[in-house]
């Protein structure tokens, strides 16, 4: 037994970012690292990250490295919008609630208008409405600046490439730009079987925050910007966020090694799977309901808090989700294996009987 | 001849940035990257960090790990100084010329005051002056707040602890706190001998800026208080600036590496006496002069552009000083070795005959 | 019929910032401007100010006059949350809609938490809720710092003394500070007939923004800092920002004629008089309905928009209220007239019948 | 002999900011008091303001009243630097010196490079100096993005409209925009006869702070944008830093007298007359010498300190000048009689004697 719980306790289900590096991209860090090369992201490998990324998402793009993903958000947010500008994004995305005010900062002082929708997708409806009821001359108003969308979400659902167009379009119109928050945009990449460039720029979207951390990189994050006008300032806007790196070719690296051969892909499927298998088993347990379609690497559960203490007192290592009573989060990543999922379902099983 | 001018082309003297990761701290991240640990600085070898640098540092301390030296700067910065405050600092600091007002950025538009200086030393005098000049009571100037040093400072001399421990005396004496970025403080102990308590709170430093990047890290900085009070909100300034990883082992990994077993001073000592034997070979080149001390592993001189231009058609690869006419920077890192230290003399000597 | 309509285009309802200003204050900046004075808040004047407002709010007291209410609001908000602080108000908020990002840009990029409750007032339970969900020692959310309710509200409500000092008592148990937004405070003390004292400080109020421009004055607010250690950093902050007024005797002289004499108080009860009796004949005309209970200057009414044309053909000015349909706002200001309520409410009879 | 005592009490030369307000401006807001009004500068008020600037300045401008002279070098800096850029003035100017960081604050954090200059004039050569040491290509440096001349001088001195000419063909050439602090530039405008076009957008200004409040207003200020595509986000910048006057129409009156009918030049001249006489008169004196050229309003004399003591207790008000020894400023304002000049002198006389 006690063999089982001391297995049991390396069931790691609270985030991704719990997950290591993965072997392929740490070996890509080992082959960069040969001899003298040149800083601040002038090297060979940053030079590849672009072409690659560029034939990747098949457009000519721009691509600034950053360390984390607060970092790309903040830094594309303040691109789109000025100190005086309105930022649309759903009252749950991660920018809104996780980087404690990190794009007011990088953008001196913008304001979030959140915008709500189901499973934290923003609502076509909703974001209308809140475009509608904005008066871009009245001086008393932050303009209104950008969209920012999650995808794969906070809550673990996708947007649909339609859904996306469809927001892009009334951004646009309005004269709004478009973000996109691709912490885990493999994961809905994954899900959906979209090329990079369906769901991001063929839709609309106008800067990328690119995410590696959370699907096996060390820590490795880019800003993707597709419309040319959008890099402006960018370099230093990084450089003062103390987010230009100086030996970057360890950062390209990662995500050079991330993307080439589709690693990201595997990583983000092998999650996504582990996801499914999880909820499958958990929407069978009796007391266990879904919270949210689970359409990437991450189940959101209604449960008994009983059952949930017992899990965790059996070695599974979850959140609960703050704000909502009874709500937990479990999180998959590339290397939760089959035989985890199995322990942790059968475990719930007993559990519930 | 040929095969001469080939390998010559690897002699990279334009920055410490240039050179790899050390292979100890390579081998730090790879042992790291073991399972799951907990994220954003919970895991325990962020916890051994801690209680190796109150070792190492002989007192209790507090680590705030961030991923460039501009990042710990600009933090730090924000801690001692509001944004109605000024922080005086020397005109060719690296924070004042090299980080793009990130200082600036991270304290909400506190002032930079210049305070000269020969090789980049604050002059004791003339920063008395400097407070003197002030009035605190003053509403329509900045409010004195924070004096910033860096150990070694930019020009690749050194303060003796005496020199430290007089303009922190000053500092403190009209109510200020006391900043040291170190970004290359581990070639300043390389070179005093001094004990890293004795060249940082011991001499009245507040705060320092902690780098390993510079001296064999991949990427890894840290912000070290040693004035308890001055931790309050540092925490959440780091994650809303996007310094805070996910994956904190791998950045506290090096820089556990990086002190444990002395490797710092190892490196450090190694680039200084690089450096030392380049400055003693230069200084007896017809024509070449040393415009600085070279106390670490940064030589500046003087020297006709036609042997500059000379030496780096042979490969040589340093930069002119911006600014100046005439002056350049050979910078010596960790891993230069005695052979091409060997052929630039050679190389100068041929020039200058 | 000409002749009616050219009377009735005189009757102003859109704002009481249209109203001119009252002659006791013209002629307190008058009397203000003999010879010279000693600049920047040095002056007699403003000695007198604080000592009246002492005595007014019958406690020690600070008080730093500026220019504008949003500028008091945003001056006071920085001074309660630090960059990284959380500052939770009503959706409605003057502060949080009508000031372009004032507070985010005074305060470095705080964030505003939007706390629900009926006619702008904030409900106890959903702040008490709100708080719950923070979590001050998770550094990914902003550190919840403050509390900030108008008196009276945006859409013309009042608290009363006991329903302030519970939210003040939720605020300080959660170690939060409490900001009134007093633009018309005036008008919430003659509604409520209370003192000073136990509208603000008494109830739980550390720090006031007291309005005058709408209420009569040229342009003179304050901040009123009840808690002396708020103080701290605001004489430079208000520099900063361009609001120390050079000659303030006469922003001063404002202030002072406004609270002596309780002129203030004539003032915003002609005001509310007016109010009361243009709601009392609009409800009684069929098809008009008042959204929200008129008990300051602001009457809020959903009509037929046949009728809001009709009153606005016939030289009623006034404004539909944004982001929700057939929703319009009167404003009576200390000059609105017995006649003018008549015109208005004769007016609207005919066009109703 | 008390008689006489007390009547020198009454001269105060410390600052224009002393002086009261003209009886032309004080009218002008009083006629300005007449039933409702637009606000937020919709009134009738500032469009003539707009007008007859146009007609003064012989071009289309657009204009944007503010409270202080502060608010309106921020704001101007704000619209020409982006939080990234540096911005070179002379390390006399009022906003590197007087403003507690307010440029700074309002551009989100832009540095100012300082440029030397005899007399608080930038020198051209300095200047040409500065601008060639910058790299617009390094990110490691803040972008170079703007140039700040006062005009006049915080000396008391004057640039001639060819020297304007040739520093902003200088900053044009190297892609700056030139920001013109106007805070005396009546002063200026009376001491060399030239029309407001001459002294500014023709001689290459892109924006100007206008100031009227040291020369006879309540508190009227105004930025003053020549080049149409630098309006940008201007008045939403105003709004947030709570300079948007909601009842304008009393800032437009004083700053539309001011300019029409040439009030300001007539108050400008006779102060600067004044400073003239003052001036001519200490050159006399034994031990007084003049440290800059009298151009404007205000004299700088060195005195022995005994000089400066004995004058002070006869009652005439004046101040050290901070950060050099035994330099002194007199400011003679509009209302500075010729009754006081003499009474000065003869004092200086029997002191001297």
């Amino acid at each position: 037994l006690r063999q089982l719980a001391s297995e049991l306790e390396s069931i790691d289900l609270r985030s991704d970012n719990e997950a290591p590096v993965a072997p392929e991209i740490l070996a890509a860090i080992e082959r960069a690292n040969r001899g003298a090369a040149d800083s601040y992201g002038e090297d060979a490998i940053t030079a590849r990250l672009r072409a690659v990324l560029c034939e990747r998402f098949e457009t000519q793009l721009e691509v600034f490295p950053v360390f984390t993903g607060t970092a790309a958000n903040a830094l594309a947010i303040a691109q789109l919008a000025p100190a005086f500008g309105a930022v649309f994004c759903h009252p749950q995305a991660h920018l809104a609630t996780d980087e404690c005010g990190a794009p007011e900062f990088y953008s001196g002082g913008a304001k979030l208008i959140p915008v709500p929708g189901e499973h934290a997708r923003i609502d076509a409806e909703a974001f209308a409405a809140a475009l509608s009821a904005c008066d871009a001359d009245d001086v008393h108003q932050s303009l209104p600046a950008a969209l920012s969308l999650s995808q794969s979400t906070e809550l673990g659902s996708v947007y649909s490439p339609r859904a996306i167009a469809e927001l892009c379009a009334s951004a646009h119109g309005a004269g709004l730009s478009v973000h996109m928050d691709g912490a885990r945009l493999a994961n809905a990449l994954a899900h959906t079987g979209c090329s990079p460039a369906e769901l991001t720029w063929r839709a609309g979207v106008d800067i990328l925050s690119l995410g590696a951390t959370k699907n096996g990189a060390l820590a490795a994050e880019a800003v993707v910007v597709f419309e040319r006008a959008l890099t402006d300032g960018l370099a230093r806007r990084r450089k003062r966020a103390g987010q230009l790196a100086s030996k970057m070719r360890f950062v390209s690296a990662q995500l050079e090694a991330y993307v080439r051969d589709d690693l990201w892909l595997r990583l983000a499927g092998q999650a996504n799977r582990a996801a499914a298998a999880l909820a499958a088993g958990l929407r069978g347990v009796p007391g266990i309901e879904l919270a949210h379609p689970v359409e990437a690497n991450e189940v959101f559960v209604r449960m008994p808090s009983s059952l949930a203490d017992g899990l965790a007192k059996d070695g599974v290592r979850f959140h609960r989700w703050p704000g909502e009573h009874a709500l937990y989060r479990l999180v998959a990543s590339y290397c939760t294996s089959d035989a985890e999922i199995e322990r942790v379902l059968a475990c719930a099983m007993r559990l519930a009987a």
